[in-house]
């Protein structure tokens, strides 16, 4: 199992998460490329430090959206938003080979992330931006549009699941707007892996569902984040990136 | 002789040059990377016609500026400096590959070109920048301390002179601010692009200063500046990138 | 009749249709706040420039979205659209002060628009941020939340047609990416305004709209522009702010 | 005494220092107006949070600079300065005024704060957008540009000191990437204040400087922050906005 984390995400003076700490437990680094956050020396650190963890760079492509965070829907044209990822992953390739390392894969971000779900012309505009950079795998949610996409274009789909979020019983994430969409407890984080390494992942309310995810997303910017990441890792017993 | 011209200045709705036109024109296009002007859907359009027109694709890297068109002093941390030249340069390459071409040099854009004349900091972390990224070849003005540095680094450093701008008895460019800073007759820059090619430089005060500069530079956003560029071509007789 | 257009849209070195002719026709100018285009310089120019044609200045309030002209929906919290919109009518009524003027009235530009004639939320946002600031008219579609929640909030709904675009036999816009978008020819925009006089406004199809818009938007930015402006100015007979 | 600190500069989801904790213990916030910090949400929450607690509100304005907080001089027109003032100011003002207050004062802010001291131009360009705005008191450091500026276009000048940064035998500061440019000893920060009563200020290198300040700075975004201001506070046995 793979265990990923978004990382990189300050921007100037404004630091968030503790990025050296998550890179000595990850397997996989989603690193923001400039666009939701993430200024080139941040960028150009995380790649380094990702490097000599051997740490897998991944580009957190975002809608253009510093002010929100890149967690705010933006109805942008397929065709320049395939252009912006095709910029972002370019901009963090150079960084990343400057760190003798690159690019490895693609995760949407925020917004991004839950638009390309369901919203066709977009998950094939991140797809298309993909491509244009190079035949990249893209993480994402299982049964999303963004996968299905990427399968089709000839891309690596990689099914994550996420180590601290609530599922519906429809296998979708309980919104953060609502209760229960975030687990805090580490008891339940850790039996969440146990699961999931069964191939299982419990609903809210209790029903199982089948998975067959191959990456695990652990959340960097929350209380106890890097606390939750160990225990995490310990219950999965070994990781390592996906091929 | 080489010539090259600034192009993907648009942002946006905003549009800045006939890039079309001067793509038919010049032989090196300093194509704008987003940090003064350039939106990713610009860069790869202007990338795409440049590896159509056989024109070769520079980085024209800038300051963090898109209110102030690049044309600011900004006193950045050379650290952070150079971290942006390679930001800006591997998103650059991201459009050139998607078009089958790639970033073949770098220049660096208004202030920022200014600055690197004197500021040896700034200088050193343009081509800090650079070297990160590639050995690629840097376009700047003979003297200046951004050719000194790239040539020091071990970078091919290409001295360039103005097709349409005033010269000083010592060489450098009259400030904008100053009568003579633009050549706006087409006779004066013809007569200009002929002294090149028999390394002459014709100062404001008539001063005649010798020159090795292997590629010319004229602007696209001036009136008349696509028929400025077409008689400076003819002018020149032959025109092809540097090697 | 009044008559509006869109000005001050340039941002630092790029510039977007002639604010100077414009203000020699229309009565009241929606200045760009910054959020989609207007930089300071421009704002308080184009202030200056309206005040001395006593022509009434209004806040055109965008998404923050330079990159996109403000011309894409972006899902913003509420809240933070309220005071986003409360940010940009002070930032210009600042500059509108300077000019011995003041904001008179609030329009939003673009999506943000086109959203607020459906998005609840959006709409009382919206009225919500130029309530925080003070009662101002509220310029907007018939029909729209807009309207409606600033009528609920005390505010003066004014109702504006548009001179140059297609109406849908249900009275709202042809969107732009379709045709009969946009009415380019001067004489279909001259019976337009007549009509407009006698309360009637034409669909594409034919039919007949009831109407009793009391502004008339001619747009700034396409070519033949300001000939439309003058024409459609001269068919009104007499033009004069909203009270 | 006046004792003031910088204020709401977070941006969107980063967030900067104990804004709560420090409006229960200062009289003048310096509110960031979106410049080089402070989305407009924050802005208003903070003039919410300054009027409830009798704090004035004080526009802390800055160079165009989120990526570089606002800590890097840029070589802007002064025209352009002075109108970006101009609509900061704005800006914060609508944001006072929804809260009940309204801006009482002008400070700038970082790289301009430190610019400004000898920067004529720039000086009198941020005293001429205070102008365009409304005669305010402006904040600054004793025989600088700004202060003689703005005496000048007669605004009042209210001389300041820092309770927790070093000072050169000059009475300028001792800058950040030096040796002593902080005091971090809670000790040496009261001393500075009981110094100040009595009209002294002590340079790194014992020379005892003559001080009028009326306003003593607190710093928010320092470790122990907080205590720092509190213990100012005590030792100045009373504060009072300046008035």
């Amino acid at each position: 199992m793979d265990l990923n984390s978004d990382l990189g995400e300050g921007f100037g003076i404004w630091k968030l998460g503790d990025d050296s700490a998550l890179l000595g437990v990850i397997t996989s680094a989603n690193v923001a490329c400039g666009f939701h956050a993430g200024d080139p020396s941040t960028m150009r650190k995380v790649c380094e430090e990702a490097a000599k963890n051997g740490v897998k760079i991944g580009a957190q492509v975002s809608y253009r959206d510093l002010a929100g965070f890149g967690r705010r829907f933006i109805d942008v044209d397929p065709t320049e938003l395939a252009d912006e990822v095709l910029y972002q992953i370019g901009a963090l390739d150079a960084c990343a080979r400057a760190a003798g390392a690159e690019v490895a894969y693609v995760k949407p971000h925020g917004a991004l992330y839950n638009a390309t779900v369901h919203h066709e012309k977009q998950a094939k505009a991140v797809v298309d931006g993909v491509k244009a950079f190079k035949d990249l795998p893209v993480l994402g949610l299982p049964g999303s549009q963004l996968l299905e996409k990427a399968a089709l274009a000839g891309l690596r789909p990689v099914q994550e699941a996420f180590a601290d979020r609530g599922y519906t019983p429809e296998g979708t994430l309980v919104p953060r707007s609502q209760p229960n969409a975030l687990l805090t407890d580490t008891a339940q984080i850790v039996e969440r892996a146990h699961r999931l390494l069964q191939g299982e992942l419990v609903a809210v309310d209790g029903t199982v569902l089948k998975t067959s995810a191959e990456s695990l997303c652990v959340h960097g910017d929350t209380p106890g984040a890097v606390a939750h990441a160990r225990a995490v890792k310990e219950a999965l017993g070994a990781v390592e990136p996906f091929a």
